[in-house]
């Protein structure tokens, strides 16, 4: 497997410079508050032709995540010259194939005062054939009011932190359903995200996905497939919805960086109806993007 | 500072025995699913006189923690092992200090075979002063309802994960109100625990604790300090309690591993009396524990 490790180099809060490190030697302490707090945050790209795609919204992204959990601002400058460099390094040898990148920025080690950030970068798994077939998804209660990030902001919700146990879980539980991936929905009824994804419903002409002021991330693949609809002549918005929603929709997806649109085959075990054309349309789309 | 660790050897998904290994030297991948996902559980015991304290009540968490994320049943007697050498090590140069080891389990690789797990032990910050003058606390919503463990168990409440990022932004907004800790309520209005530890009230001759079917963890210290009531003649319980509990209680103590029991000397700003006499005998006590 091509894969390819950068260490980024922090002079207490600021970063400085990337190193590529050999990935396959240990390089946190135990004492990471990545490792022992979940105590960081995230970013997960696609690259294609050797570039990373959607990067300055990943970036921004990035920089609001460490804003919510009070962490040093991670310069746009460094990060983005480490996710070129790494992205450039796995496609050497694979100019063609789908790839990503991970950036993780946590709080250091405990007692310590500088973070710790890395960007790792490998070829990606073959979604091309769930893309075609599309998943099955269940609806998982998030156990959050839709409201709770202008209430609590000390949740965390809408911030891509590596505190992901809950979502791992909620993909577990999905597979003891039958499932190939879950779908949050709030104490009070309202559609979410997905564990590692954003939902993307079509009604007619029109591309709907739910508000991004509930708690939830909001998607950078989602946004690029926005600017697609609008040259499809398709119109876009932002709703508070709810499974009815969800069933009574034309076609629905899971969107997220690296497997980009899955389209929803069934709904806690009901089967619906797959979009195949636009489905394959926003694919092509997603891979070709340069930037 | 003296600080030991012990690497735990697995053989696929069953631990084989530990190592000491230098402490202050990398032994974690950034594949590592602590370090990416906050995927594993952990506990934080007590040392003194080179024994770690409520070893086999922390052991048994442990197992239900791990139980709950679906990892591999971590096998007491190795962990027990490490545990009890750590400490030995940790408290040879100061049989009188206070000291901890915590224990963690993570699903180790992302796509490997076997979990990672270690155990760091080092003598602990000294308490004692805020043993006597108490703590400020504030009381933060944590978003879910009080039953939510029964109704979602993928949210993983009442396990202790890796995943920690919320109990530190707890910690960071209770610093913010000019507080030392905070204390968790449920969305519908009842008391739960702190950010690192469980809640105690005293009514009279009467101590109670919010009941554990609550999304919480179930206090190994304060399961101590219920046998240390007995003998004091308290009586104990366990019941879904109120902030106006709290208001009206002649006596509240934030519980924990290596803290012990800090008196509550105000809630929200508000001063309250603490219970000087009691918190001596219950930190003697937990002090004096030799298991």
């Amino acid at each position: 497997m091509t894969e390819v490790l950068a260490h980024i180099d922090y002079d207490v809060a600021h970063p400085s410079g990337h190193r590529i490190v050999e990935s396959r030697v240990p390089h946190l302490s135990v004492l990471d508050l990545a490792a022992t707090r979940g105590d960081g945050v995230f970013e997960t790209l696609s690259t294609a032709h050797g570039l990373p795609q959607a990067l300055e919204a990943h970036l921004e992204r990035f920089g609001r995540s460490a804003a919510t959990l009070d962490l040093p601002h991670p310069d746009a400058g460094v990060w983005r010259a480490a996710v070129q460099d790494v992205a450039r390094r796995v496609h050497a040898d694979a100019p063609d194939a789908e790839g990503w990148v991970k950036i993780v920025l946590s709080r250091g080690i405990e007692g310590g005062i500088a973070p710790t950030g890395w960007a790792y970068g490998a070829i990606a798994p073959d979604h091309r054939a769930l893309r075609e077939s599309g998943i099955r998804i269940v609806l998982l209660d998030r156990g959050y009011r839709h409201d709770v990030v202008s209430t609590s902001p000390w949740l965390l919700a809408g911030a891509k932190t590596l505190s992901y146990a809950v979502n791992r879980a909620a993909l577990r539980e999905a597979a003891r359903r039958g499932a190939d991936d879950a779908v949050f929905v709030s104490s009070d009824g309202y559609l979410l995200e997905g564990a590692v994804s954003n939902l993307l419903l079509r009604f007619g002409d029109e591309l709907v996905t739910p508000r991004t002021d509930q708690a939830i991330l909001a998607g950078t693949t989602q946004g690029d497939l926005y600017r697609y609809a609008a040259s499809r002549g398709l119109t876009a918005d932002y709703r508070l919805l709810t499974p009815a929603d969800l069933a009574s929709a034309d076609a629905a997806w899971l969107v997220s960086s690296v497997r980009h649109a899955a389209p929803v085959r069934a709904v806690d075990g009901v089967q619906r109806a797959i979009d195949a054309e636009l489905t394959r349309g926003m694919n092509e789309f997603l891979r070709a993007r340069t930037e």
